[in-house]
């Protein structure tokens, strides 16, 4: 065999034990996101009750997985803020996620009032010129005075939420007066005008949030969060609401059904 | 005046001064944050055409928004990898995000066939002893072997989803054999078993991606990811596949129609 061919030999045993390596080092980051998801569901749905999760090496008996991968899930799950590691005591879980509702329209106090008081601080709250995107979907002139409200809704003191809402000014001005530090938006709505509301176009995404976003949030930089975009209308079609609201990840999530046929 | 009261005096209104920045500040940031709201509206609904903006001074015009604000608005959505500024041309619209509906159960193949060909990377694709939250979920026996499949999916060729997915095995190995590469689970579960799906419970969260995650998705580290966790069962209520999705959130859009009576 010529020197250059041995050369490229050994070159080539190199990358085999480099691409081995890389190779091993995926499989493992696959199994621990796999396994982190798993534990994520039984961490949301209470599924350790006293708050603790079982020791790793449990863990890698229950799900057939070896030791340094339960540590990596975990390590996955203490990047998102889930669980915590604790000295002497083990993996705790340090952060709730409070279950919105995606069945039904409802106002925030409204889906959550079993886990906690929601209240509203109450950022900003007065007449603007409505813009032409906004005038087009409240079915008002653009130009015209709509409310604008910007509220950070906070559950049990946590904050949860920022809300920027657009209301035409007939029923806003109203709401202006109205207690919105301790009542949804819904409910004075449906107080004000004496109907019901009907239905509302909702838009989810997830977005990283901008430094300004997660400071008014409380959330560490570059938190994700869950956008919501919401046009609700009375039962009588007439659109009066148009928010935007930006979830902390880390603490909401939203649930619901889904069916096949309608 | 004693000198010390003038020295307080003069420190006084320093802090007034930086107060009074920090106001102007904080007020310019959420202006901010009001317009690029609008503004991503506008974009994630084809609201620009030609899918350049238009410039900055008709932007403050329109809005009724100083300058200043309109750039770090936009800055806002550059960030999110929404736009980007090119010389010569302004800003234009550089990431689409897609409609997944959120008012009927769809595979994704099926909610975006309009948008272009859904194609599936299997990953892994295999049988696996169902650890107990899946076994419990999918309704078998703690450590009876299911199908676990791992697919990254794009759409036109680019990454929109990386799909952790368990089946019970009787189903399972017939999907084996089946075209994964190219066509929904939800079709094939359909086809294999005979019957409509029913329902599914869904759950979404906004989480921000692990390394590994946002390499496999060919994101941005740190990106936020809209996770998607969601069983699904046949009309017979048999639950037949858990799955948990990675969506990027600079690629999907979840939309939906909610009401408030049921």
């Amino acid at each position: 065999m010529p020197p250059t061919d041995r050369i490229r030999d050994h070159a080539g045993q190199g990358a085999t034990t480099v691409a081995a390596h890389r190779a091993r080092r995926r499989l493992r980051a696959d199994r621990a996101r796999q396994l982190a998801d798993l534990l994520r569901r039984q961490l949301l749905t209470g599924g350790f009750p006293t708050d603790t999760l079982p020791h790793e090496s449990i863990l890698a008996g229950d799900y057939g997985a070896s030791r340094n991968t339960v540590r990596e899930a975990l390590d996955l799950l203490r990047a998102e803020g889930l669980v915590d590691r604790q000295p002497g005591v083990g993996t705790v879980v340090v952060a709730r996620k409070y279950p919105h509702g995606l069945d039904r329209l409802m106002g925030l106090a409204e889906t959550l009032h079993e886990h906690g008081r929601v209240t509203n601080e109450v950022r900003t709250a007065g007449p603007t010129p409505a813009p032409a995107p906004v005038a087009e979907r409240l079915h008002v002139p653009p130009g015209t005075d709509v409310l604008y409200i910007e509220r950070l809704r906070r559950l049990g003191g946590l904050p949860l939420s920022l809300d920027l809402t657009y209301i035409p000014l007939d029923i806003g001005t109203a709401l202006l007066g109205a207690d919105l530090e301790n009542t949804d938006v819904f409910r004075l709505l449906e107080t004000i005008t004496g109907r019901p509301l009907g239905h509302a176009e909702i838009t989810l995404e997830a977005v990283t949030a901008d430094a300004h976003s997660a400071a008014v949030l409380e959330a560490p930089r570059g938190t994700a969060v869950l956008m919501l975009e919401r046009l609700t209308h009375l039962d009588d079609g007439r659109p009066v609401d148009l928010e935007f609201i930006r979830f902390r990840g880390d603490r909401i999530t939203m649930s619901g059904l889904l069916r096949r046929s309608c």
